[in-house]
């Protein structure tokens, strides 16, 4: 496994470095890592918790590391001598892979000796963020896609080999079927998806020499990528002379691939060509810069795909780039007693939820379905038995009767203590997670397009807490 | 190091088992890896051949790797003992790191056994294309800073570790002085860059007690952040304070950072504030969701920051995250003889250019600055003795007598049968390469917004070369 202890900010070590020599060591800090609200969907698939958990328990500065970190003269020997010594001892809760989450919410909640949560900032965020966003987009590109499925084929444009290995992982989650990097297949335990690339067809003398080949090698696995030449004109034409042939050996053809050009046409009369040869189980794969804006026009349309292959816009989240995931100081534990901490600022969207906290999603008891999440303090309960009233987390007089539910806690335990106590689940069974959590959201809340906005709550104790820090904090600021 | 080997899409394994099955192990192919036009950019900074090579060198399949494949059941015994025993001995032309490179000019020309050119497409391209990506994107954000200097702090929103790693590696190439990411600076030999965050202001009983702990562990490296709480009223007094309680201490404190707010407005207050307390010397760093287009805006406002520190947006090419590199089939020399390739396609963009090729650089002799370059064949010669005429890739009624100049190739060797031939550089020796091809051009083609058009023309032959093999495929297409 690689060491990514390193994998850090400098400012971290520096931090580390400075609350060690302040004799800080045995503080214990609370940081919740969570997103503000994401322009590209309003809620979020989490995920990466797998990488995180794995990032935790691989911590440790190597005597390289130790002896690049000495020669930077940033820190003294007694501090490399911790850092050669360094262990993460701390516990980490955290909303399950595939679960539906909203912002503020904390995916992660760390807490841990001062020096080892602060050191663990940067590669958290990196992981978490990264994985959320592909398994975020790729919800949304397969809501668009239902009833056809997806294959994530995105490797080649993905930002380096983790971006393509992890954001092919990411995207299984939030529902592809499988993906084409045969590395992540692997290493995750999935079928490995592909057939051939036009480089096939242009290394023979002729198109159909060049399917016929393929279709020698793979008579129970044909599916034959069209567009080389002339699509209709050659592509498909060849292809059923190619079914045809399969056919008469007993053999029953995959399908074809449409790569360029006007998908909801060809696939139009690609379908008719094939039906009307006879080969109406063939089935038509689709890619070509897919994403859900197009897969919604493609459907309008009546395009006749069953399954799409969306590379580029999946794999980097293309519209949206990046999570702006952040890691925020919610309480400090000094000698057994509690300080809870908040980032106050001018910008009340950077204004952060202090103490340690929990959530609840609210589910009617009649529909199974979501109705608000309430971020608590922890310990805090919440008796369904009774009607339960919420109130807006900033407008206070926006409230809400809840009658007949139950609440469930979102937030399992992933490390306790140093050891990982989470059990390893695979990417399929994430996949049925995250089905199961969207399960649990009206459509109104999943449309891609003006989704009716979800109630997440804050709790009064949490609320009143809030308001008692920003006062007490505006008071000593000059 | 990794092994990558299985990095490579589901699809160049069955063709390569086609290939096999063909009795075609012996033929040998050419691949030019090159992007097409770029929207966020008339030109690109090549990066990331290192790692290429880096991956060539280490191609293999493990035992694990092979008993994977034969689980897929897609592939016979014979194939799976290729495979283990698979090797590259192939050849890679290539434009060095840190050159400007324009659409349609290979940026790698892989010359192998077609097995081994199919095998390794899609793991070149996701490094070359991720990697030329960010050196591209960070050429326009430190033109767009000039004067001030641009650090690399994108490490928590990059689209995961590699992305963080390689994507700050090719920031430096591009014009980075550094990176925050410790694991970078580490792997290629750079001084990591940092502060301390809002949580460590957070973690004291005030800010001025934060700034002045801070200021004595690291009186020599004194740069403080000043937004956790009140950036005018608070921010900037306070370490105007912890300035002066160094200063009477000798030390000589940096700076301060500013991240978030107005940067304009902030940056000219701080000045002052700092300027009439004495502290003109102390530098101002600003961060906070800057690019290329921020930049321009905060030099015309005037703002008075000399150091930039940018995250996100650099180092996941925000507006663009994704480089549309392809690789594509040029030439197949069988026993021999070359057989030049080229796609065809209804959509003129997506034609390619046949045959194994070379790209030559016209620069005016008494300027040394760039005037057009021409894409021939492998072997033309540009006589730069006398005048040329050069023509316009697809309207060759347009043309150019070029005169007093010199031509230099743009390719070198960097894998020659297998083996490694290309000397290591470091990654400032790649910046200054970098710095030397942009000296090369006039600002007209470097100006960022609407910038002046830059002549690639195709020789005379290899026009031609094209022209008959589009006649020849237009026959032969039904």
């Amino acid at each position: 496994m690689r060491n990514l202890t390193l994998l850090t900010d400098f400012y971290e070590l520096t931090m580390m470095y400075g609350y060690f020599r302040q004799g800080k060591t045995e503080e214990v800090a609370t940081f919740d890592l969570f997103f503000r609200p994401f322009e590209e969907s309003n809620f979020c698939i989490a995920a990466g918790l797998e990488q995180a958990i794995e990032y935790i328990e691989n911590l440790h500065f190597s005597n390289d590391d130790v002896d690049y970190l000495r020669a930077t003269k940033a820190f003294n020997e007694d501090f490399l001598t911790y850092l050669a010594n360094f262990k993460f001892t701390g516990s980490i809760r955290a909303v399950p892979e595939g679960t539906v989450v909203f912002p503020y919410e904390p995916l992660l909640i760390v807490t841990a000796p001062i020096c080892q949560a602060q050191l663990v900032e940067a590669a958290l965020l990196n992981i978490v963020n990264h994985q959320t966003l592909i398994a975020t987009k790729s919800r949304r590109v397969c809501y668009a896609a239902e009833p056809a499925s997806v294959l994530e084929f995105g490797l080649r444009r993905a930002q380096g080999p983790d971006a393509a290995i992890y954001g092919a992982r990411a995207a299984v989650v939030g529902g592809c079927t499988s993906t084409s990097n045969v590395l992540c297949a692997e290493m995750f335990g999935m079928p490995p998806k592909g057939t051939h690339a036009h480089s096939w067809v242009m290394s023979f003398p002729d198109e159909l020499t060049a399917f016929k080949a393929y279709a020698d090698i793979y008579p129970d696995n044909c599916l034959l990528l069209v567009d080389t030449y002339d699509t209709l004109n050659s592509g498909v034409p060849n292809a059923i002379k190619t079914f045809d042939y399969l056919k008469a050996k007993g053999y029953k053809p995959v399908g074809i691939r449409l790569d360029s050009g006007d998908l909801a046409y060809l696939s139009k009369q690609a379908r008719k060509m094939m039906d009307d040869a006879g080969h109406s189980d063939c089935k038509i794969f689709a890619s070509s810069d897919i994403d859900e804006y197009v897969l919604e026009s493609l459907k309008q349309q009546g395009a006749r795909i069953d399954i799409y292959g969306v590379g580029t816009r999946l794999i980097t989240s293309n519209n949206t780039p990046s999570l702006g995931g952040v890691y925020k100081l919610a309480n400090i534990n000094r000698a057994g007693v509690d300080y809870p901490k908040m980032k106050i600022s001018d910008n009340p969207i950077k204004m952060t939820n202090p103490g340690q906290k929990t959530v609840y999603r609210l589910f009617g008891r009649d529909t199974d379905k979501a109705i608000a999440d309430v971020i608590c303090l922890k310990g805090e309960t919440i008796d369904d038995s009774k009607d339960l009233t919420i109130t807006h987390p900033t407008e206070r007089w926006k409230t809400k009767v809840v009658t007949n539910f139950y609440a469930k806690e979102l937030y399992v335990d992933a490390i306790v203590d140093g050891k990982r106590v989470l059990p390893k689940r695979n990417v399929y069974e994430l996949q049925a997670d995250c089905k199961g959590s969207l399960d649990g959201f009206w459509d109104e809340y999943k449309r891609l397009s003006h989704p009716h906005e979800y109630k997440v709550d804050l709790s009064d104790r949490l609320y009143q807490l809030k308001e008692n820090l920003i006062s007490a904090e505006r008071k000593t600021v000059k």
